[in-house]
């Protein structure tokens, strides 16, 4: 079969290439890949900035990338709960081996060691190939009428597991938010924006541009879109939770000081180190302590945040999440899907052959 | 009866002043003042740069001062669970009167409208005077046994409320803390410490004096005290949680940094704004969302924490309580307690007569 490949630490050195077929083991779902989604931590391996190859012999050192998985079983345990013919997304990370306590109790994403290992980034191949495997309890099912609008499982994950960090530190007291700004309009944001508006929360979305899909998908959610300052939306939209999705420095400082008294800050972008800032440090530990204001990071996600975001995309509008995807490239052209284009929201690679496209399935 | 008073807003206006004997109402206890400590807040209070008098006629723009309290009940209400002859402090923060949602819900530490008043700081006057008032639902009884060291409860309410936060956002996941730092040896510091200790966990204290009562108060506890770097501590003593009690600039932003994956700090200094710094704004945002990371800003109390602080300050050491407070000043001498000394931990005005001084009670 044909996989999706990378020499992790080497630019240039992506390639679809003939791999042997997957055997799954007794636990393991085997399933067709119908599409592949591209996020940033996808162009950074591609870049030879990120990423490990599995261990063993005749690797090449090569891993099979892609971590933002659809696909349908083609045969699954019997005690699984999953049948053939359902469309899954596998988990992306994996309890480091220790295991610390957080990865003991099933919570993957707060690991404490950092020796955990993740699909298609860190030692364990990705769902970047026409069959893989998954052990049935790193799946969650995905509502058949999704079609590929179910890839977007992975991302929305991360942004369930920010909501619900929102939800968990607010309610350390009395906690009733009303109005969200989400800060950048990409995959993250959007999905961000949408789950804040299933909420029945006033949404407010932040970007830099005026054109392109994104003003109209905010918008279309029944959100507010924005491209002023953060701070003319502290004073006019006073939110009380702010999801910051773009990882710019300065904007993570705005977004810190732009919440009401008892504002929570989730940060999920990640940034570059190196990018240096003057602040008002006083101003701002000041501003912490007198509010009771709340900056919390969040990063990844457990099978908890998986069916959360499984639940929410099930109940999304379907033509707003497959507007979502605004470019598909077929397996043999991925290399187009890594380059970014005026108009990308989330870009998909298709797996299936012509016969079984995904989402005509 | 004699108080302590001082027009805010404008400095050099301290004074001890005959004012007329309180007039309990049915739902309050009379108290006789016994001790009253001297904070920052205070300090800025009599240096013109912070507090608001009680509106009404005759007042001449006065406030009592004085919110850290204790004294000794001399009448209460038949069904207060309250007697003559008990130790008790009060509350600083009242309700808005709106009131908004945190404070209806008995949770005026987290106001959200700013419109909450406070004993001796803010539109109310406070405990600095020979006898006072205060509802009884707005009291707690305090361990007979502490005697002055009573008058530490208002702080340490501060710091259980900081344990708290602690707690809650460390419970959105598996949380078992450790290892502990406390930035700043002073009262908040250390009864931060004093808390941490009570709480099983290895506690660090980092300051910079290397001389005086500090570093054996942090000892004497069981703690380990420092006079290195923030950075020093991060590597060798790796802590779960940093409890920031200094507000300075630097020392957030190094706390920040300093905590192991699914760290959670916690600020509670309040620091002068306008101390800019230059930071990096894309490491520190990639640190926090990478490792999971908290930070929470934590002001007030309210009677859950007074409870609290009741409560660990009957189960701690009573001569290590009594070594807090470093010097004693007569209510006629009372200005001299708003001058730091060398060697001042807590300074503590006593409001009793020479025939009735607490802690010889």
């Amino acid at each position: 079969m044909r996989a999706l490949t990378v020499r992790p630490g080497t630019a240039g050195t992506l390639a679809v290439q003939d791999v042997p077929d997957p055997e799954p083991g007794a636990d393991d779902l085997l399933v067709e890949g119908l599409a592949l989604g591209v996020c940033g931590t996808d162009k950074e391996i591609v870049r030879g900035d990120y990423g490990w190859a599995p261990d063993g012999p005749d690797r090449g050192d090569r891993l099979v990338l892609g971590h933002e998985s659809l696909g349908r079983v083609v045969r699954a345990p019997a005690d699984s709960g999953l049948a053939a013919g359902d469309l899954v997304a596998g988990v992306v990370r994996r309890p480091d081996p220790v295991p610390c306590g957080a990865c003991a109790h099933g919570e993957w994403d707060m690991c404490r060691n950092g020796r955990y290992t993740e699909r298609g980034i860190k030692q364990l191949d990705g769902y970047g190939s026409e069959r893989w495997t998954v052990p049935a309890q790193y799946a969650v099912r995905v509502a058949d009428h999704l079609g590929i609008a179910g890839v977007l499982t992975e991302p929305t994950s991360v942004v369930a597991k920010a909501w619900e960090q929102v939800d968990r530190v607010g309610e350390r007291a009395w906690f009733e938010p009303r109005r969200a700004l989400v800060t950048g309009a990409g995959p993250i944001g959007l999905l961000a924006a949408m789950i804040g508006v299933q909420r029945g929360l006033d949404v407010h979305v932040l970007d830099l541009v005026a054109d392109g899909p994104k003003p109209d998908l905010v918008r279309d959610l029944g959100a507010t879109y924005h491209h002023s300052s953060i701070e003319e939306i502290a004073r006019t939209a006073r939110p009380d939770v702010v999801l910051e999705a773009t990882g710019v420095g300065k904007l993570v400082f705005d977004a810190m000081a732009a919440t009401t008294p008892y504002g929570v800050v989730c940060l999920t972008g990640v940034s570059s180190t190196g990018r240096r800032q003057t602040i008002d440090a006083g101003g701002l530990n000041r501003d912490l302590v007198l509010e009771n204001d709340v900056v919390v990071g969040s990063v990844n996600a457990n099978l908890r945040h998986y069916r959360a975001a499984a639940d929410a995309l099930a109940a999304a509008d379907l033509p707003w999440l497959e507007r979502l995807i605004t470019r598909r490239v077929p397996l043999e052209e991925a290399a187009a899907a890594f380059e970014a284009g005026p108009e990308d929201v989330k870009v998909v690679i298709e797996l299936a052959g012509s016969g079984e496209r995904a989402g005509r399935a």
